[in-house]
């Protein structure tokens, strides 16, 4: 890999299951659509990207129980270079402004805390991976583990893969260390209290985002 | 993962391309049989292992042109993590001679040195996969890099995949680091030269095994 010189943002949008994520970035981007001067693109790993589709194939397929942790956490971290050379550099190079559904912050969260392996360690093979690749911005969506819970179940009953199924400890600790996140990177994050209505935290995010990087928008 | 009490021994076998682990293994494999104590098996990833199989078939699908170097390494290091697991340390937990064709030697000569990723970061990310689970005793076999080549056009013609399509220079790189391993571990890895004729090789191979762990096998 080449050093590539960057002029465009990274923004990822982070948060536990049941922060209604999707639903924010659905409303979200259209409207930072409208008003991005240079373009704008959203995405989130495997993305369509081919070979990092394959690798997630296998992290989710239900049948392979058998999975270690450690290979899980190298194997979303050999998906996420992938995807990070595939979309997100090329993106960066053009001067675009990049939402992304979850990057490191996640594998942090998930595998460091929530499966036990430790942060530093997930942290060390994610730098590998990304190279140093930093988003500039991010909006950590926040929602307590009891409300988060009970929207998954009430939302997603119908399409539970092998990673929904893990219990309420296992979400707590995932929060937990999000919130120890956002505590170590203030500069870096914004924390938004996504039990407020899904309005309330679009226009929160938008305004946060546009803000932040008024250079990249026209006024409305 | 609990930590486990190793009691067997775990030997690796490393060479470049040419230096024919494959059929000294194959020679070796069955005298070693004969005189193990406690049992022996032999093995090299992915090894059957369902997932370890799955991510070796998208390293080696050479329609994956556009894979990243660094993904590559993390796909390798997440089959050997789940071949560890599923294999090695049952194996050694029960008292048995591990003989593995390719370890993480394989991984810092080919992706460290040949690919030039960097030894140190391959071996960071292979610290991660392993939790420092490292062989007892490893035969490299070693043979130049012409040799190493010639070998390969002549046995091979019909099934080259997607690493066998390197040039010179690559695999005069992947020599390179071996012999660098090699030098910082005296200890663990010894020396054969491959250019002999396969029984010679095998000979001193099978020497070096039982004398080392005399132990663990019966008297000739």
């Amino acid at each position: 890999m080449e050093e590539i010189k960057v002029s465009g943002i990274f923004i990822t949008i982070e948060g536990p299951d049941g922060a209604g994520k999707t639903s924010v970035i659905n409303e979200l981007y259209p409207r930072l659509q409208l008003l991005a001067k240079k373009g704008i693109i959203k995405t989130r790993e495997p993305g369509g990207i081919r070979i990092a589709e394959k690798i997630r194939q296998i992290i989710l397929d239900p049948r392979n129980e058998e999975m270690d942790e450690r290979t899980e956490a190298l194997l979303y971290a050999a998906a996420r270079r992938q995807h990070l050379v595939e979309v997100i550099l090329p993106a960066l190079n053009e001067g675009k402004i990049i939402i992304c559904d979850r990057f490191v912050d996640s594998s942090l969260a998930y595998q460091g805390a929530g499966r036990r392996i430790g942060m530093t360690e997930i942290a060390q093979i994610n730098e590998f991976a990304t190279e140093g690749t930093s988003p500039n911005f991010t909006l950590y969506l926040d929602v307590d583990s009891d409300t988060g819970l009970r929207r998954i179940q009430q939302n997603r009953a119908h399409q539970i893969d092998r990673l929904d199924s893990e219990g309420l400890e296992f979400h707590q600790r995932v929060r937990h260390a999000y919130l120890k996140i956002v505590e170590e990177n203030p500069e870096r994050i914004k924390r938004i209290d996504a039990r407020m209505g899904l309005q309330e935290v679009v226009d929160q995010s938008f305004a946060a985002i546009v803000e932040r990087f008024p250079d990249y928008f026209k006024g409305e």
